[in-house]
Formats: structure tokens, C-alpha cells, sequence
């Protein structure tokens, strides 16, 4: 039965940076898997789609009575999920180290906890992850060879299965994070569209 | 009891444009009422906040990607709550003469009904409610008179009020709409939102 169960899938699209993917991040893997979900983490960079739009930077940045909102809302939605919420100093964050090591992380089985423990980082202990020496703690705190990973983080390889990764989002008509494919391709964005994305992938 | 329960108070703040405001307001009134929370509906014009934005059209009109992504979002919405829905051929519409008649509307005992007629006309109907003929239509099958009601509402009073209403809203912080604000000024933006600002004011 829970084999048969198992056939729903979900594909989690993600950045970093993107503050309301961080309570999405910390929870999705559990109500998921309680609704016989098989998940795919799929890091990517908001940056070049934000580019394409004509942005080059945060569009809560950019407009900031919708910042100054952002911010209230959620830190009201992670005291309702009662998950830890530090305002980082810094927004945007740089992202691309982190997602080329969790490229590499989902790819064996350190990859889900290096991402809820990257945006625990960032959003509980108001670390800069943009930083190499925050990721290599990260890394070190979940027991793996900081230095030998990272290393294979900034290889040819991984670099590209970024930037491919980043095009595919594109191509799927994501423009913002978190968001939600399912198996028939259809689209959600928001962490408060992942119910109606889960009700969707058991359809 | 009924007495008692009724202090409790929301700010349901719209602008007839606006596609999410259509499944708010088509069921704020029953889900406030079902709590023993008195609404107070504030038509408001997006047009010159958006504009302190940068913005000469719709966000949706600005963005495609977004803009296609929430077309089908809002399908998929009015499905669940088994509203009808039809994409209008303009959007976004003129809604200056259909906020001024609503305020003319809100102060009597027609205003509610007339809200959601507007919102039926364009967002299941089809209809531009930028034209005259369609916001006389509307006050006609309402019973009103029509031509005695557009007069009012193009009264440089009801004008002034319409600017005032949007100016406040400005001041709250409210960038989009639906939004919904809390007697104790607690913002709450989009339809997604309404459950949560209703639990909210009644905190």
C-alpha cells in the first residue's frame, strides 16, 4: 500500500534567498511524507529570472511598502508554524555556493538536512550565507568534508547543472520562490499554495 | 452574546480591478458574519499607488509570466469555491465610477450588493464595468435608479471621498489588493490571507 501510495510526486522549486521559501523549506519534507508524497528538492537562482523581468534586485527591496509587509507577514507565518525567525542584516543574500552544494548534497543523502540547516542559518541565526566559511560550518556540522565538497561545488560540472536547473524554472513558467510543479506540469507559487499544490499532485 | 461577539471588526479593503479581490469579496460577508466579525467594505483605487511604484498598468500586465500564472491561479480558486469565472476580455478595467457609486452605495443599505453585482458583471459575466451603461445596468437590477445614483456618485463630494479612501489606504501600507486591516492596524494582504486576518481580529 505505501508503495502505491508513493507514485504521487512533487517537484519543490527553491532559492535561498527567498524569504517565505524558508518556512516552506523547514516543514515540506514532513507533510509530504504524510500525505505519501515523494518530493524532488530543486534548487535554483531567482537572480537571472529577476534579470529578465528587469530587475536587479529584490522586488521586496525594490518596492519597500511591500518589503516593510514581507517581513511582518512572515514573521507572523513562522510564529504560527512556532519555527525560529531572526531578520538576517543582509537581503538578498548571495545564493550560489549554497545551491551548487546542495546540488551536490541531493544528489547523495546529506542534501535535505544541508538545505533546512542553510536556511536555518540564515533565517533563525541571521547568518550571512553568502559567506564560504558559513557553508563549510554548515557542512561540518552535518558531519561531511567541507573543504573536498565545496570543492566539487565550484566544478564545471555543477556549475552547469545550475544554470541548467535555473533555465528549466525559467521554462517552466516559475518567476518566484518557493513554487510547486507537479507531475502533469501544473504551477504553484507561494508558500501559501502548498496545500492546494499537494491536493493537486493526489489528483 | 450576538452583542458581545460583534466587537470584533475588519477593514475589507478592495478595488474592483483586481482579480483576487473577486473571490474575497464574493464570500467575505457570509465567512465574517459566520465569526461575529462586522465587515466595513473600502473601495479604494490601486491606479495611483501603483503609480508611486513605477507602475502605468497592472503588475499582471507588466510581468506575463506572473500575469499567466495568475489567470490560471484564480481558475483554479473560483473552482474550489465553486464561484463561475470568466477571464474578461479588458484588463485591467476602468473602476473609477463603479468605487464612486459603491461609496454612494456603502453609506445607504445597497452598497454590499452592489459590490458583488460589480465583481459578478466583470469577473463571471465577462462585462466591462468601465462603461457607464454596465454600472447602470447593474444599479437597474438592484432596483436603484440609476441615473439619479451616477449623478451622486460623480458629485465632487463623492470624488473627494474616493481620493480620501485611496490616500488612506496608501497611508496604511496597503500596495495591492484584496487587503484586509485589523482594528489595531494589522495588515493583511490577498485573498489567501482573508482566513488569517479573520482569526487576527478576533484575537
Amino acid at each position: 500500500l505505501q508503495v502505491a501510495r508513493m507514485t504521487a510526486s512533487l517537484d519543490f522549486w527553491f532559492e535561498f534567498a527567498s524569504t517565505y521559501s524558508y518556512p516552506a523549506a523547514m516543514r515540506i519534507a514532513e507533510v509530504a511524507a504524510a500525505r505519501g508524497i515523494a518530493l524532488r528538492w530543486r534548487p535554483f537562482l531567482l537572480g537571472p529570472i529577476f534579470k529578465t523581468q528587469g530587475w536587479d534586485n529584490s522586488p521586496f527591496n525594490l518596492y519597500p511598502v511591500k518589503g516593510r509587509y514581507m517581513w511582518r507577514d512572515l514573521e507572523r507565518i513562522c510564529a504560527d508554524l512556532s519555527l525560529p525567525f531572526t531578520r538576517p542584516a543582509l537581503f538578498p543574500q548571495n545564493t550560489i555556493l549554497a545551491s551548487r552544494v546542495a546540488l551536490v548534497g541531493l544528489a547523495r543523502d546529506w542534501g535535505e538536512g544541508f538545505c533546512r540547516a542553510v536556511y536555518t542559518a540564515e533565517f533563525d541565526e541571521g547568518r550571512n550565507i553568502g559567506e564560504p566559511e558559513q557553508i563549510a560550518d554548515v557542512l561540518t556540522s552535518l558531519g561531511q568534508d567541507a573543504q573536498a565538497i565545496m570543492a566539487e561545488a565550484q566544478s564545471d560540472q555543477i556549475k552547469a547543472a545550475l544554470r541548467a536547473q535555473t533555465d528549466e524554472a525559467a521554462r517552466l513558467g516559475i518567476f518566484g520562490a518557493p513554487s510547486f510543479v507537479c507531475a502533469d506540469g501544473e504551477l504553484f507559487w507561494g508558500n501559501d499554495r502548498l496545500d492546494a499544490a499537494l491536493d493537486w499532485a493526489l489528483k
